[in-house]
Order: C-alpha cells, then structure tokens, then sequence
C-alpha cells in the first residue's frame, strides 16, 4: 500500500501538493471545505475542520495528517492524537502559529531577537506603548489574521476601539498584541523543513515584497545577502523549528532593520507563498519537501537550480476571462515562465496563481517573471 | 471553465501528465483499461479503447483527446475525428507510429536516414534479404510491438517461421518488416513537440542506453555531441513531426553508426521514456510540452536546466516490499534524488518507476542516479 498523507483544507497549497505526491507515488487524500475548491482533484471528503468527527472519519484512511491553514481547532487537534493518529505539525507547535500573543511568548523564552511587543488589554495600555514607541506601532488580533488582515497600523489607542470592544464581548476575554513599527530595510522569508525524528534543513532566505499587506514578488535568494546573513536567518528559522517542535514545512517572516538586524515577524507551519520559488527554483520544492518531512522521509535537498529564481504572484486574475484565456499570449512571449494556477474563480486581490522565473541574470529573470504575470491582469 | 485534455489510456505516461496539468490549471481526464491503473488519480472513466462508442463518450466532456499509447485503431480514431473531436496526434499521423512498415515507406519518401529494409511476405524474401547483408537481420511485426516485443534479430528465415505462419492465418495478410542490423556505435534519442498551428521545437539529443531490448538509462544531452550531430538530429526530428504530421510530443530513436551517419530506428508520438530526464532537467518537462502542444498553446523552453541530466528506470522493483519501503533509504543516500514511481505492482523487468539526477559534472550525475535506482532492487 502506497504512502497516505491526508490533508486538511483544499485549498491552493493543498493543490500543489499533488503534483509532487503523483511523482512520488504518495498517496494525497484532502478534506475540502466544500466541492471544487482548488484541491479538488484530491479531495476524497468534504466536511467542515472544526469538526472532530467528521475529521477523524478522514484520518483514519491515512498514515499522517497534515494541513493546508492552521485553523483547526486544538480540541480536534487533541482529539486526533488521542485516537493516535500521526499529526504534522501537531497541536504543540501549532498553537504557536494559531495565536500571535502565545506565539511572541514563546519566541522571547527562546531568545529570538523580535520587535518590542506587549499584550494589551484595553486602550489605556495601548495607549502607553504608543507614548513609549514614538506614537506609532501595529496592532494585531492573536487569532485569525492572514493576508494583512487582523493587522492594523495605528497612530492613537482609539483607533483599536471596535477590536477592544470585540475583546469585551468575548466571553474568553484575551488581549491584543502591539508591536514597534519596525524601521526595516527590507522584508525576508526563512523556509525550514523537519522531520518528527529531528532532521532539520533550511532554504536559502529569500527576499518578500508586500504590497497592500498581501505577498507580491518573492526573490530567491535574496539580493545583497552576505554569508552572515543568510546564516543569522537560517539559524533563526532552525531555533523555532526546534524551539517549537514544529514538523513540516516552516516558513519565519524576517523584518531586516536599518541597522543590519533581523527580527522576527510572522511564522507559517506549512508550505507558504513565499517559498513557492523552489517548486522551480530549488531541486527540491516546497511542496514536495513537506510531504518528505509529515512522512519522516529523508529531506530532499534545498539547494536552488539556478542562481536566481523569481515568483510574482497572480493576484485577482482578469475579471472578463479566464486565467487559461491568457495562456497563448504569456506563453508565446515567455518561453521560460512557469505559470502556476489554482482553480479559483478571479476575484480583485484573490490570490488565483503565481509565476515563476528561473536564471542567472537577476535582472532578466525579474523582468520575465513580472512581465508573464501581468499578463493575467485586467 | 478550465482547459480539458482527455487521455485515452490509464499508464504511466498519462499519470505523468497529471502533475504539470494541476501546476498549469489544465483539467486532465483519462480513459483508463481498469480501476487502479497508474493514472487513476485523474481516471474519469474506465472502458475500452477500441470500443468507438466508449471513446466518443469519453471525448464529449474534453476539449483534445489524446493518448497514452498509439494503439486505438484507426477505425476509432477516424470516428472521433468525424464526431467534430479534436485527436492529436490525429489518425493519419498515428499510422506511422501504428505500423512499421508504413512508417519505413513514409520516412523513405521523405528522404530519412534509414536502415536497409524490406517489406517480406515469405521465408524466401527474407532468406533473399539475409543473403544480401551479411546472413544476419532484424525481423519486425509491423504492429503491436513495444520494448522488444515483436523485434527479432535473425541469421535464418527459419528463425521467423511462426510469424509467418501467423500472417498466413491473418485475412488482411500482410508483411514482416525486415532491417539490416545496424553496426552503431550507440543509440541515441530525439525529441520534438510540435503544436497543430505548426510551431516546433526540439530538445537536445540525447543518448539511451537498451538492456534486453528496454531502456534501462539516458544521458541528457548526448555526450559527445558536436554541433553537427545536435543539428542533425534535431533536423530528423522536426523533419518527421511535420513530414508526417505530428501533433503533441514525437520521439525518434536513431543509431548513430560506426561511420558517424544518424539512422532511424523506432517512433513515438507521445511522452515517451527517452524524454523523462526533462521533468527535472528541462525547463519544460516533455509532460508539460506535450499538454502545450496539444492544445495548441505556445511551446515551453526546452533547454536544459543544468549541464548534465540522467534518468534511470526502475525496472522490475523489489519482490519482497513496495518501493516506498526504499524510499527512506535512498532519500538518505541522494538528497538531490527525483524519484518518480508509477503506482504500479512489482513484477521482473516491468517498468514501475525512474529516478532523475541532474548536475554539472555528469561522471557524479550518473553515478548518484544509478545508485539512487539500484536501491530500488532487490
């Protein structure tokens, strides 16, 4: 019998696990929030995360479980490892990414060099981090933010009123993390992989660019990075790999300071958008290295193909035609690009795909890869 | 709605387009002989390809029909082109790769570098062509033959009695196709994909190596391959897709001889196991190309992703276990390592899957992925 991983959630980076488990010859299984969502062709079940039953039925049929989001609740967590199934990552490591306040706790007993943070439960003590950060910081929600969403840049406590308000009503109560406005450089990403058994292995650290709060362009590796950096950052991404316990594909959000520091932004206990380079890029791709690693298979090797990679991703897709209508143009002008599409319906700021160039000129690759994506624009 | 390729046949090569569909969006369906073949991921339907009916149902729901092999006959091909579906390759293609004897005639027209040969309806033509090239010859059932099956090497009419005693039980009657034994240096093999609006392109020639009459392995590009022979090569290939009206991949095996002329020996007009090493050594993987190709969208890249690229298949497969009992052994030993498996039972000399290595200094390419495969014996 084949290899099984079953996958919660059918969405886009549950999709660009098939490709790499048909090589294999894994056997992928997805449990799809609903029918036709971008894993699609995978999905063996429909049913809703949240609920234990319905993903213990699907475990079952399974050697590991793992996930396309980090949404699903602890108590199902629990309740799969308590019935024995193998999780990856499991509920120990993902609590971390499921809640940025337990998270930033966790990251400063480790002593990972983050920006100034506090928990703040109503507005006064907002207010008192702002006095104490130059009248500016960012204000995130714990649970449930992605894409820039739950992140908020203020400048007054009043400004996170409605979110205070949304905390009193919660019968759990909680606070909200605010952060320094960190005065970066750059932003970076640090893609690590491990094994439940301990082997451990980074990507080289790529450069992300953000536009709106929402991923745009990822450069791999990243430009200007001397060996000290990419060893500082390959070594952060290590530490919270071990540090958390976390199995799988880890992806660690970098803020690079103008003064050479790197700090810790974000975490991702899967495969993420930021290492969607290596599915061309590197000679083992993200998507592959994760089903390697949630099956405690040796790790493949990280090392990139070529000198430069770029991905830029596809976001919205043109509202009067298909993505595949765009096909015959972005393939006759770029021979090169790998494009890469989801199965989504277009929708303006929707993530629907992603290119990817692979070269040895930076400038040529970069050129192509944004050229071939914005194709798919209106 | 997404762009949808039928694939008529459930092997291995329909499973290998599986992935590059997912990556570009493509909703790939199979015709698959029986539940469970290698390409039961994307299998939509099971029945028979020589039953017209069945494929014409199958071909309603696609945009292209193509193939996983070149055996649906003519009669059936010739009923999907008059329901309105587009085949390709289409019928009047797909002769030449159907019967050996009118591809030789074809190619002979078309001024190709040839063996000798002879179309030999008795044991005295083919004594007659013997005694004209040395007493030794390839004898060859124009239809049905693959990996040596139906390929004979004679030094005796005797040799082929029983194929010709089964011709003359056969109503249509018919001829063997008999070939002087070729003195070649080594076997060498070309790809080609070309689109239905005409665009065509070549991949580097490459060099196979036949055990028992299958490929065991291929070297990518051809070492030792000056320009002229690239050139040739190439030219041969592009030759035969248009001369015979090729749609989707072709491949053409040729010897090189010990006097430095290219000859052809057999043809493929689909993904064929001489082109595998482009799935992680092109930037185009032949899978990917032939999907392109038969949609009529604009070709891929087809250069090499690095200077060195070699497959070598898993034949046969372990008795005892299943390959992914070896996977965590051969992962360890061979990080850089594609492993591709085909989801198919082990059994001797069957082909159930292939490992890729690709790198800059071939001796250390070959050597990693002979070992990476020899893990996968007994």
């Amino acid at each position: 019998m084949a290899l099984r991983v079953g996958v919660v959630g059918g969405g886009q980076l549950a999709r660009m696990m098939i490709a790499p488990a048909v090589e294999l010859g894994v056997e992928l299984s997805v449990l799809a929030e609903e029918a036709g969502m971008a894993a699609s062709l995978a999905a063996t079940a429909v049913g809703d995360y949240r609920d234990a039953e319905a993903v213990l039925a699907f475990a079952r049929a399974v050697d590991v479980v793992t996930f396309d989001h980090e949404h699903v609740p602890q108590p199902v967590l629990r309740a799969l490892v308590d019935a024995g199934v193998a999780v990856h990552p499991g509920p120990d490591a993902l609590q971390f990414a499921q809640d940025k306040l337990v998270m930033r706790a966790r990251l400063a007993e480790l002593g990972m060099p983050q920006p100034d943070w506090a928990a703040v439960s109503d507005a006064d003590q907002l207010q008192a981090f702002l006095d104490d950060h130059g009248g500016r910081a960012v204000v995130k929600t714990p649970r449930g933010g992605y894409d820039g969403k739950g992140v908020r840049v203020v400048s007054a406590a009043t400004e996170a009123a409605d979110w205070f308000a949304a905390l009193a009503e919660d019968a759990n109560g909680g606070a909200l993390l605010v952060e320094e406005l960190v005065d970066f450089t750059r932003e970076l990403a640090q893609q690590v992989a491990r094994r439940p058994s301990g082997e451990v292995l980074a990507y080289p650290v790529v450069e992300t660019v953000q536009r709106d709060g929402v991923c745009a362009e990822v450069v791999a590796p990243a430009p200007h990075a001397g060996d000290r950096l990419v060893a500082v950052a390959a070594d952060i991404g290590v530490s919270i790999a071990e540090g958390l316990g976390v199995t799988g594909m880890l992806a660690v959000e970098l803020f690079e300071t103008t003064d050479d520091r790197l700090l810790v932004n974000e975490l991702a206990m899967r495969p993420h958008n930021s290492g969607h380079w290596s599915q061309d890029g590197a000679v083992t791709g993200q998507f592959e290295q994760h089903l390697r690693a949630v099956l405690d298979l040796p790790l493949g090797d990280t090392t990139p193909r070529a000198a430069w990679s770029v991905m830029v991703n596809i976001l919205g897709g043109p509202s009067a035609d298909t993505l595949d209508a765009r096909f015959a143009a972005v393939m006759a002008a770029h021979p090169d690009a790998k494009v890469h599409t989801y199965g989504k319906a277009p929708r303006p700021g929707r993530k629907v795909g992603h290119v990817n160039v692979v070269g040895d000129e930076l400038d040529d690759v970069m050129y192509q890869a944004r050229a071939a994506a914005s194709h798919f624009a209106d």
